[in-house]
């Protein structure tokens, strides 16, 4: 079974190119993957598997998170699939067009120096503006200011004033569970530092605070655009690198870095012990 | 740059092959291959060098701490590198030495049904017991009975009833610093099933809980014999795997699990990157 290990802005996958359609995931073998130390580690494994049928996709991005539960959409994913066939030349050119459960996606390539790709932008879908600057009286904070936003899934973003004090692992799990947010929500916190520059961190639902995520970072974005703190177009600074957001008319651009660490082959002896388990 | 992902009960490892000994491992490069999501992720990188001259050895291994510091030897290391070697038929048969720069260590290997090494045994040293059922006055917590040993570090081991609920990130930090410890000390928790068979956990020094270490290990049931709680030759049940310690006249051996996860090539370009920095 060969792999590649690649990640966007932080946010980390197994890949497990399946041209041919017959990689069966296990949630056992998506969790041994994902586990640091005794497996390869990462956030996330994505099969890579040939386009369905009639979508006119280049290829599937079968995604499954590390508890291996099954994933629609990931932006961070999606570019490093692109990148991956791109830099293979496994499609014509830099666009490619990548079928997931959340729709087939649009990615257009940029290529470094090298001829490969370096950085992509997604196509992530309209925010859906809910709640402008409510005030929530959150347990030991006293009011909290959110902006609620869904890009297909719940965000609650906070505006601070110095990103690295933001007390993400206080607030965000209360906001989290907090009354108004009946099934959870992610919570985004961000700083501005200019029309065009925010700094960003991320509580995901259910998982605590990562690096980077797609749909998280879309929403501070349009969260700080909607209170007239930032431009349409905007550079979302995160812990694992930088994202230029751009909220043009009818959709939502999320442009990032996406990086290939290592390729190679699961070793067969340790497969063999996932699949005896 | 090709690359072994392997461990040795939990406590893992990037292996570098580098038969020409030319590899030249700067600290940004082996910070860089340890950090989780954007890197390998791994406990420490070994690069697999010829054998340092006049050593007799098969290999020598050049290993580095996570933050890109030099160590000595590692017991979890060793077995996979003489795993490696033996694998891919690199040595003659299943014993191999390798040189470290703790000394020359001998590395008997055991395979298993499919022809590759499973289980390999290394010498440790003799374990020099300092204070046996010392009780310190740790604040917060009154008299901690420890025993010290040293295996060439520092350790103190500390019998716990439940190893589940043993203090180690409350205990392990405090006792790491405690006055009788003026160069600080690795801190080990067990717990006895039988006369065989104990359980464990580590704090180790500057690091933190970690999965194994074999010194760690070694002190373990060194105490354990030594305060009468169990026979010579104990198996160790560790979270990241079960280790034998066998207490021999002149000196102790641990057999524990070498696995090789995965292997391949490190991405070019993001080797670059990290060589620009």
């Amino acid at each position: 079974m060969t792999f590649v290990k690649a990640h966007g802005a932080g946010n980390d996958f197994v890949l497990l190119p399946d041209p041919d359609d017959k990689l069966e995931l296990t949630r056992d073998l998506v969790r041994a993957l994902c586990r640091p130390h005794v497996g390869l580690g990462a956030d996330g494994v994505i099969r890579i598997a040939p386009g369905r049928e009639g979508s006119g996709a280049d290829a599937f991005m079968d995604y499954r998170n590390g508890d291996g539960s099954v994933a629609e959409m990931c932006g961070n994913g999606v570019r490093c699939v692109a990148k991956y066939l791109v830099d293979r030349r496994l499609v014509d050119g830099t666009e490619v067009l990548v079928d997931t459960r959340g729709g087939v996606k649009r990615v257009r390539c940029i290529l470094g120096d090298t001829g490969r790709v370096e950085l992509a932008t997604v196509g992530m879908g309209e925010p859906v503006p809910l709640k402008v600057d409510l005030a929530l009286d959150v347990e030991g904070h006293g009011p909290v200011h959110v902006t609620t936003i869904s890009m297909g899934n719940p965000h609650a973003v906070v505006v601070v004033d110095d990103i690295d004090d933001a007390p993400v692992a206080a607030l965000g799990p209360l906001l989290q569970r907090d009354p108004e947010f009946p099934e959870g929500t992610n919570v985004e916190f961000l700083a501005v530092l200019g029309r065009d520059l925010v700094r960003g961190r991320i509580w995901e639902r259910g998982v605590g605070e990562t690096l980077a995520s797609g749909t998280g970072v879309a929403a501070l974005a349009a969260a700080a655009h909607l209170l007239g703190l930032t431009d349409r177009t905007v550079t979302v600074a995160m812990p694992g690198g930088d994202l230029l957001v751009e909220w043009g008319e009818d959709d939502l651009t999320v442009t990032g870095p996406a990086v290939e660490v290592a390729a190679g082959d699961i070793d067969g002896a340790w497969l063999a012990g996932v699949m005896r388990r």
